[in-house]
């Protein structure tokens, strides 16, 4: 993949991104992206937590499963899609601080099924605590023409 | 357990549920209760879809995962908490339609561990069809004393 | 799928089992097969327990590996071949009795990959105890041309 | 812990691996253990391949789930025992080659969960490639003390 090949990608992922009514609900901005990685981070506010003040399991696996479709993506060109098959999450600490952050980055890339590890971190006083670890398969298809 | 026990513990959990923010940002409800199994609900509106107008993944996660303590939490009283150590998703058809409903049944009770069996349905022009399926383990702890 | 289809299917899949050294090795026996499921049966010796007595972990989890690839591969004709792509597994209880028992069932079927559950029970004084449940996704390929 | 803490646990681990009918019929080997980590090793030999000459995804997952309970018991003392209480797998490529590794290493210890990430590699030609990916939890409870 070249350079240019992968920037065109990306500002391809990053407009797919921006037309998630989800992804804006949540209020999750994808930090950065590099082929076969991305990085999803969310602020701290009332609306993303659990009843104990934690951000909710629910938010975590938001970012995890949306972070590893996304680190899949950056292998394909436009001519295929990426759809998340299954994961499977690990809840590891709750997940406190003042930002939730999502790396993902694939282990295994394949023309159909691309296999993704993602982890998630809590920003607390300055220091990633890791609060959850992820195994993700993403499909790929071609992607339907437009008419 | 005896039914007046049932109808605290229902209470307690319908108290805890209404007190997450994430709940209500997402607009999911809780439907029923009964000694191991909790069913949510979640009614189609724009901010809950991903791209191509489907029910976001991250929102079937969160019902999933939400379901399926809630289902764990059927089985222990208030001196009891739950929290999901981990589960596996798998999507198994785009999640159309006008509502989202999470069932989630307990496969096998414990008192540190419970597994849970949850399963994802949409409801399209009044039938429902499977949109994802799960196996959840919940950990379950002594409550701190409040002070 | 016609019945003599589904048998020249089941006739395939015991010709491929019946070639597994580890199967032989294990000793587990493919008691049925139905479109979209499959019965495996090990009876109890030494060789296959842990150190406790129980059934070995290894052991239910490659009967349920096993049966859910099988319980796939019921579903295509012979120019298709079937691969476990992943699996996650809870273990319920320990698995004691004379027999383990893996039944396995297609959830979902699709082309490319096929979505089962899969469950396994020991049989202690003539009953069946669940312990053991699995969630696994087959892929499925056009299998290759022989020279 | 200290050096000889530790010494003392993997004594135990020995031992108790060396009790396990079903870790001396697939022919494994413990081949080294740190705290927090475990490495097992098997030779190939036809037993434990499946029908198109490569190690068996059973023989895989056996290491697999093996190998995150060694690593999960080295955290602990006599006092307490370790059992998988589920794992989730993904086969990563077809296990070709002379030799199938496993590399268990905790990634969350807990008194009650550790959570383990285990991976399984195929040694070809002096290189090692990545077969397959796991992420464990690993429960830990109070020995029942001996009559």
């Amino acid at each position: 993949m070249t350079v240019s090949d992968f920037s065109a990608i990306a500002a391809d992922i990053h407009k797919a991104v921006a037309a998630q009514g989800f992804m804006q609900l949540v209020g999750a901005k994808l930090d950065s992206l590099a082929p076969g990685e991305a990085v999803l981070i969310l602020d701290r506010r009332p609306e993303v937590l659990q009843h104990n003040g934690f951000f909710h399991g629910g938010v975590i696996a938001f970012l995890i499963d949306n972070g590893s479709t996304i680190a899949a993506g950056t292998m394909f060109d436009r001519t295929r899609m990426t759809l998340t098959a299954e994961y499977k999450l690990n809840f590891l600490a709750p997940a406190s601080g003042s930002r939730l952050i999502c790396r993902a980055k694939v282990l295994k890339p394949g023309r159909t099924l691309t296999v993704v590890e993602a982890k998630a971190y809590c920003l607390i006083e300055g220091e990633e605590k890791l609060v959850a670890a992820a195994l993700a398969t993403i499909a790929s298809a071609e992607r339907p023409k437009a008419a």
